[in-house]
């Protein structure tokens, strides 16, 4: 039965896994639409974000019927655990889209500046998910204990080409709008590191029963 | 048995009605921060934020207990749409903390202009928050289905005033860090309104069954 079950659980971890990957795939498309400036990419990226949404409510009605024949109190924890990282994942997939909006408004002018610190706070965003979603799936707390700390950085990241940003629109208001949705799109991948934060400290809390949620907190804006 | 069930389930409705109105008294303090101009009210804010933390995980522990003895299968729904209920509120008091912050620093300098869409969208946003709660204690899907379109009018009153901010930056440089700053207030605001939005969705799906999750999605930026 419990061998059965378990079997069950693991089919949700792959979900989750296929959703991560959806998620990741999204946000990679939608830098490189900004990079390229690629207008038919971005469309089609907030096209799928619908993708998403259905994975989430799929996981949702899964987690839904294992919860009911759960053998095990760890198991409720788990499935508990799984609903809130789908629902992370979904609003990753939501940053992407966000992404290829403002995206496909900077396309309408020329390009500002060469980007260098977006695609770095992507790679170490997604790298961050993956890490989180790995130790999740393998049990492995002091891995996902790791991501955490890594938070900050890509903060600090997002808050440099703030500044940045701001000073070129005081030397020059005509790249305002551009300035303003690169400022989007910069928060948009600090919320991404974000959302892998929690996904690390809930698999703390999952595997270590100890709640260290909300205490490495930075706080939206 | 299922009695005494009820009555737990209950007393969860309870802790989160006791959760959405500190979330909705922080939300209230924070903007009347910014109208009052009340560095110390501000402070308070952003230092209450831990007490939201807090509700939120005792609501996911007891919500984890009352998932290892649901006699029904709409109990285990109900319980999950109650953990999500309460991660949203948290959220809404992060959004808080965000207003405070950004409150102290506007100011810094002198007032730009006189608020009036910014207490207008905070009012809209709790009303939004206050029926979709009411709706899932007291098992209202349509009353939870008249929320949902406001949303929109929260949406429409951020951009009209983004746009406003937009016009200010470009004719005077030197109101840039305010008008940024109360472009991320006005966000914080929209996003209250999303989280209402969010529960008055949850809580039709609780009790109609029908999935209308991502149906009237406004995404992020």
């Amino acid at each position: 039965m419990q061998r059965h079950y378990d079997q069950d659980l693991g089919e949700l971890k792959n979900r989750l896994l296929t959703m991560a990957s959806h998620a990741e795939e999204n946000v990679t498309r939608a830098i490189k639409a900004l990079m390229d400036r690629d207008d038919d990419l971005a469309r089609r990226v907030e096209g799928d974000d619908s993708i998403l949404d259905r994975l989430e409510m799929e996981i949702d009605e899964m987690a839904i019927k294992l919860l009911a024949r759960a053998p095990l109190a760890s198991d409720l924890r788990l499935i508990t655990v799984a609903m809130k990282i789908s629902h992370d994942l979904e609003r990753v997939a939501d940053e992407a889209t966000t992404i290829a909006r403002r995206t496909r408004e900077i396309n309408q002018e020329p390009q500002l500046k060469p980007y260098i610190d977006i695609p770095r706070m992507m790679q170490m965003g997604l790298e961050m998910l993956r890490e989180a979603l790995e130790s999740f799936v393998n049990r492995q707390p002091d891995r996902a204990r790791t991501v955490i700390p890594k938070d900050k950085e890509v903060d600090a990241l997002n808050k440099q080409l703030h500044r940045e940003l701001s000073s070129f629109m005081i030397e020059n208001p005509q790249v305002l709008s551009r300035c303003l949705n690169l400022m989007v799109i910069s928060k948009a991948l600090e919320r991404i590191a974000d959302h892998a934060t929690n996904i690390a400290e809930e698999v703390v809390y999952l595997y270590e029963g100890r709640d260290i949620r909300h205490s490495s907190k930075t706080v939206a804006g």
